[in-house]
């Protein structure tokens, strides 16, 4: 493709991409296809001889759109919302276009540099605990997702509780133990998994049947009972808004066990973490003084494309030295200096793309102030119908929603829930997901785009009334 | 943003991207940054208000653009190649655009059919066993990196060779071993240390000093001598086409001795296995019929962007089982019935960008005549620098070169080497990397962008000649 030609078809799929979130509203939420049918509706086997790319863009149009579940619809309710944004579509375009690997400084010091004083930015926005700034012995990064993140907070823990050895001799004895609450994400139970500890070294720690919030009095228990018998607690993860409620664990109190203990303390605030930008939600970062790593996602609710985690760390000399391993064809004289930072030691991956341009895009465009009014029609938007809902003595809110996930059920069993949710995502005016809440299927009503108004909210609670 | 002004600043970033391709032969291949001149370019503290989007492109041009490496240069040497192209950056653009999650079939069906037929396309393309499609009891997957997949295999392997042990109650006894020839890229390294084995147990077998090729007389001595003493060889790691030197393991050998033995077979073809779109150039797919996985990564050589390692398994269901975790609230019919792929137990993260887009368009725009023409020149090039070199008796080429990376030396000692490599990379027209060979300093040529041509192999080499 030439450079002319680049301009032709690239003005095609801007304007694609345009006429996209024009008609998105028309659009059913939930793809209404079968499993095959996208399949189904492509050639076998590749082409020969290449083709225009008109003709890719009208398989797009003809065979992947009715297989696409439209995550940046106004009525797309389900799980998180993953904030797409046309600042944040243009930055990755940049990176896309510029093609540079950022694995090492040398390799291109923009992306590492820019990265840097991205995430500083991000800090400084969401008023984190200065030990997280690079400007001290921390530093952020960003990671593909909070999964990869708390994995390598893993591999780090692990390598400071036993001095380096598991780098080098590998686990066995003693044992580490890692815990989180049983609200906590399954990326916990994941990392565990990789990183080679086993489920059996997982503690899932009850949780308030309230508020869905680790029992503090219940993870010092288990502690010392591991402490007891020879064990190692090596990492708690404290979860600052679960995916299931938003349920915050009581992060200082939890903070404190880990110091008094050495503990390495990562806290998961992938989706809640980022309101932070609002002074008067500041109370989500209650507590992060005492963590050692800390993750939210810009790519869930602060209009930033996937895939962009936010990692910080408060010693990054720790994380490097559990993960970087130097080959010869590596070796520069940049990073020989110590001067620079090499993100390549902060991740599993060695290659990365140059995914801070689309965060820097993204805060440059709206500033704090366009990004607080974002967080805040979230949340106003998801008080509203959390209101709705307690107009109509059939349904129950059953947990707190200080934020913009709202989870509600039909008072009583769980069937009628089961059934009015796939009514609802098979009606494709609205996607809602569910969880459970101490046992009950129960709704997730997930608000957060950026095209959600007060009428889709207002649609959805009529849909939900007329279809209960 | 609205969709008018991403129409408008759309258009403008792609014609930024377009001129950027026209004018990059002027630009120096290396940044001539030093650490902390990007910084220092741009503001210290992140906007309140938002800012208009020509002001952030002026600042791409004026503050980071001085700190990229151009990595599609088409002077640039270095590493491997990270092709990016036209293609490639609108299927990236589409997938910006659509913003969609595809962790589960049921997130967007679209993104994982079109994943799985994309990656049985290249299957059939390169011409891989049938072990690897999706139409059998394998498949393909698209990983990040060549890291993440080699790490993914390694859990695996772990929970093939414990039945499953490993993941319920962690590694410690017996001893898992894994083995790569000394050639073996670092990541092998880095995920026995993410996977907890620890260094101890990764054995580096050596290799022909004149083929750099894993010597399996001496892995199987070692494999002997670890189950001599109560370990469980667990995973090989065989290299087809080295970093160093695109050195490769007698794969075929190795997989037999794997099969007897049960272990698994990992095949590293990173950078090479591209090459297998050219039917003469198959020999790089031997013995891959033993491999239990494989990985080849299209976004070095075959002109889509990173980030793009296709990896394939022989056994999905091994890798599923080592991987899943599914909580409540990503429980759904699809899944539950079995008939679908949820490629987030494939991988490390939980979510997931729809990466095939870009994949696909580069397969439909090429095509398999445009693929291999692509391939072919690189090789071509790569021949007639070597042919080059042999004509001047101060030069040595010290390694076998089959393919598109070349690598020389100044015959003697090291230190005029770094010198050479250093005052060719600071002129600015040139990007080359080193390494060592049989202990030597060794600079590396490697060609395989697509806009390299013959004068500039030639303009390199004169270059070379008029520093050394």
């Amino acid at each position: 493709m030439s450079s002319e030609e680049f301009r032709t078809n690239g003005r095609a799929v801007i304007d694609w991409i345009a006429d996209y979130y024009e008609r998105l509203e028309t659009l059913p939420v939930r793809s209404q296809a079968a499993p095959g049918d996208v399949r189904a509706a492509l050639p076998a086997h590749p082409p020969q001889t290449g083709e225009v790319f008109s003709a890719i863009l009208r398989d797009v149009d003809y065979a992947l759109l009715p297989g696409v579940t439209h995550w940046q619809h106004p009525s797309f309710f389900a799980y998180f919302p993953a904030n797409a944004s046309f600042p944040a579509i243009l930055g990755d375009l940049l990176s896309s276009g510029l093609g540079a690997q950022g694995m090492l400084w040398a390799t291109s010091p923009a992306a590492t540099e820019l990265e840097t004083l991205t995430l500083d930015w991000l800090a400084e926005l969401l008023d984190l605990p200065h030990r997280f700034m690079s400007t001290g012995q921390g530093g952020g990064v960003i990671q593909d997702t909070a999964s990869s993140g708390v994995l390598v907070a893993l591999v780090a823990a692990l390598h400071r509780a036993s001095g380096g050895t598991v780098g080098s001799t590998g686990l066995g004895s003693p044992r580490h133990i890692v815990y989180a609450g049983t609200a906590a994400h399954s990326m916990v139970e994941k990392a565990v998994r990789i990183a080679g500890l086993g489920t059996a070294n997982l503690r899932l720690i009850d949780v308030d049947p309230t508020t869905q919030s680790m029992r503090v009095e219940h993870l010092r228990e288990s502690v010392n009972a591991d402490i007891g018998s020879g064990a190692v607690p090596t990492m708690v993860v404290a979860t600052a808004g679960s995916t299931s409620t938003t349920a915050f664990d009581p992060v200082g109190e939890v903070g404190e066990l880990c110091r008094e203990s050495g503990i390495w303390l990562h806290v998961d605030s992938a989706y809640a973490g980022v309101a932070a930008v609002c002074p008067d939600l500041r109370w989500v970062n209650d507590g992060l003084e005492h963590a050692d790593s800390y993750a939210t996602n810009p790519h869930k609710w602060l209009l930033t494309n996937f895939d962009c985690d936010a990692f910080y760390v408060a010693d990054r000399a720790g994380l490097v030295g559990a993960l970087s391993v130097l080959p010869e064809f590596l070796r520069n004289t940049a990073t020989e200096s110590g001067a620079v930072i090499d993100y390549r030691d902060w991740q599993v991956p060695l290659g990365r793309r140059f995914r801070a341009l689309k965060l820097w895009c993204v805060l440059r465009w709206y500033g704090a102030e366009g990004l607080r009014a974002h967080i805040r029609q979230g949340i106003e938007l998801a008080q509203h119908f959390a209101a709705l809902v307690a107009t109509d003595g059939r349904f129950e809110v059953v947990a707190p929603h200080p934020l913009s996930l709202v989870c509600f059920r039909l008072r009583g069993d769980d069937e009628p829930n089961v059934e009015l949710l796939e009514k609802l995502n098979a009606s494709g005016k609205v996607y809602l997901t569910h969880t459970r809440v101490n046992g009950e299927y129960t709704l997730r009503m997930a608000v957060g785009s950026p095209a959600t108004q007060t009428r889709h909210i207002e649609e959805a609670w009529r849909l939900i009334r007329e279809l209960a």
